[in-house]
């Protein structure tokens, strides 16, 4: 797919003229990657505004879809517009069995100030990494006042992910002690806020204590995660879970720490950019004919991993020294 | 935790006079990357030799640990030596939940041939992806006659960590016919081999089917993959799927692939270390003080994201000049 520069100002505008196809096709391009990402980034305001972006992760089975689902109905009864950017980082091999089946979330398609949609692992190196961002942005550009991006716990891509937050919920289910006490650190550097779902089931006061206890372990600065319990089936807690969301982004804005995030948010998609463009070129280099000694060197014992590693990155910077 | 180079010289030789803390050692070395990692990398030979690497993979709850349980007790009985590396690249969110119970594994550590070791992901990025290559590598040098490589497919990281197999077995359960059409060609390019395990389980026969139209309609150039069915609970067919694992990896040695997939492998693990050594270099130059006008002249909108983006990789560039 091609798109050239005036063909997406086009599809912007058509966009934000309310054309929801003009809309999907502007997130194909953010999550194809490539020269158009980067054309379509290009046109983007990198400034948020008034959109805000949380995050929802959790282990597979925590009900996050189910969890997700409600939180659309309750920010629309606020008068409030969302989109979900449901973001599977697992490979083609595990598929849509990490995040669940996402027809469950159709139920409020026909709404005009609803938007769901899927993103997943191309199989491009780092490619959610730079295209949840870029829709993020997109999707704040064309007014969305929330966005919701829900990710299954997996690797370093969810951090990436989840790095684009203003917010970020944890989902955890009854009965998960020790998952919790396992996962200490990881837990606390990612939670702004704690959910229990499924909060009708056996072993709701054992985990509700051991989030206590681990917030209390970790002597958070600022302000304390909250503790929701939902049972997002029924919509049970559903209303306070906004709550907490808001609550917690207007604590951030009220310190001057919501611009600070964004602000790191930024330099981290730079960095990211930057990152991509050195291994797409890094990947190029390799592939050349003349480079293919470097390999032969180490197969037959003449050179070590590292020095012809170095032997490619020197490829590397002569392509550049040569381009500028 | 350093270690000088005659360090790692001398944990290597007392590794390969049997002392199996020396072994644990060097395996934490590589797990933790860096400097030192590096080192012990250049003191490996990269020829694996007679050691043969099987990767055994599928979604969470296959039944993947009690398999390799099973094929270590299998190739016991076959007097081989095992080691196994269960490879977790999940964050610590999600942490254990993944691979589930390690301790399960338990039953063979009095036998001085069985090794088992479990690989985490560290935060670092791409670390997995450097640092399992390098166990292999490690182990293999150490005499280890089969090498099982255990992970969950889940992203960017487990084709990271299957590259580094001779051969590589897909663990499904009955039933699993929605999940294996949703990811035909993932399977397809990953798999060497299927398992069904838990095949008591109702819709064996189902499953069957679905695998054989899969390979059927994927025109399979050379061998076959053999669907091979398992209870590893019971041990139940578990020396058909070592007489399979053998198998292809004799089928690969005949056709002289064995080695071409060594080498492509070798070749994979250069461009990486180029990769990793590029985005530390990388993140570094990002921490520096003089270009934190990078970011902030994206924030006020004097650049885009792209240019600040090249920005950094000039500012890279020039440290390499200057250093070279």
């Amino acid at each position: 797919m091609v798109e050239r520069c005036h063909d997406i100002q086009d599809l912007l505008a058509e966009a934000q003229a309310g054309n929801r196809h003009a809309t999907a096709r502007l997130l194909s391009i953010a999550e194809a990657g490539g020269a158009d990402a980067r054309r379509l980034s290009r046109q983007l305001p990198v400034d948020l505004g008034d959109t805000r972006v949380a995050g929802i992760t959790g282990a597979p089975g925590a009900g996050k879809s189910t969890l997700t689902n409600a939180c659309i109905a309750e920010f629309r009864s606020r008068s409030l517009s969302v989109a979900v950017l449901a973001v599977d980082p697992s490979s083609p091999l595990s598929g849509g069995a990490i995040l669940g089946d996402r027809l469950r979330m159709t139920s409020n398609v026909r709404d005009e100030r609803v938007l769901i949609r899927s993103m997943a692992n191309r199989g491009a190196m780092g490619g959610l990494a730079l295209s949840v961002p870029l829709a993020v942005r997109l999707l704040a550009c064309l007014g969305w006042q929330w966005i919701l991006v829900e990710t299954v716990g997996v690797g370093q891509s969810e951090c990436d992910i989840l790095g684009i937050s203003d917010t970020c919920a944890v989902v955890v289910n009854p009965g998960w002690g020790d998952t919790i006490q396992a996962n200490k650190a990881g837990l606390m550097e990612i939670a702004d806020l704690f959910v229990i779902n499924k909060a009708d089931r056996p072993g709701l006061a054992d985990t509700k204590r051991d989030l206590q206890n681990l917030i209390e372990d970790s002597r958070y600065e600022g302000r304390r995660p909250d503790i929701v319990e939902t049972i997002a089936t029924d919509a049970h807690g559903i209303d306070m879970f906004c709550d907490s969301l808001v609550a917690h982004i207007q604590h951030l804005e009220s310190k001057g720490l919501l611009a600070a995030r964004r602000r790191n948010r930024l330099a981290d998609e730079i960095v990211k950019t930057a990152r991509e463009t050195l291994i797409a070129q890094l990947e190029d280099v390799a592939k050349q004919e003349e480079n293919k000694r470097l390999f032969a060197s180490v197969g037959n014992g003449t050179a070590d991993i590292s020095t012809a590693s170095d032997g490619l990155i020197s490829a590397l910077l002569s392509r550049y020294s040569n381009a500028w």
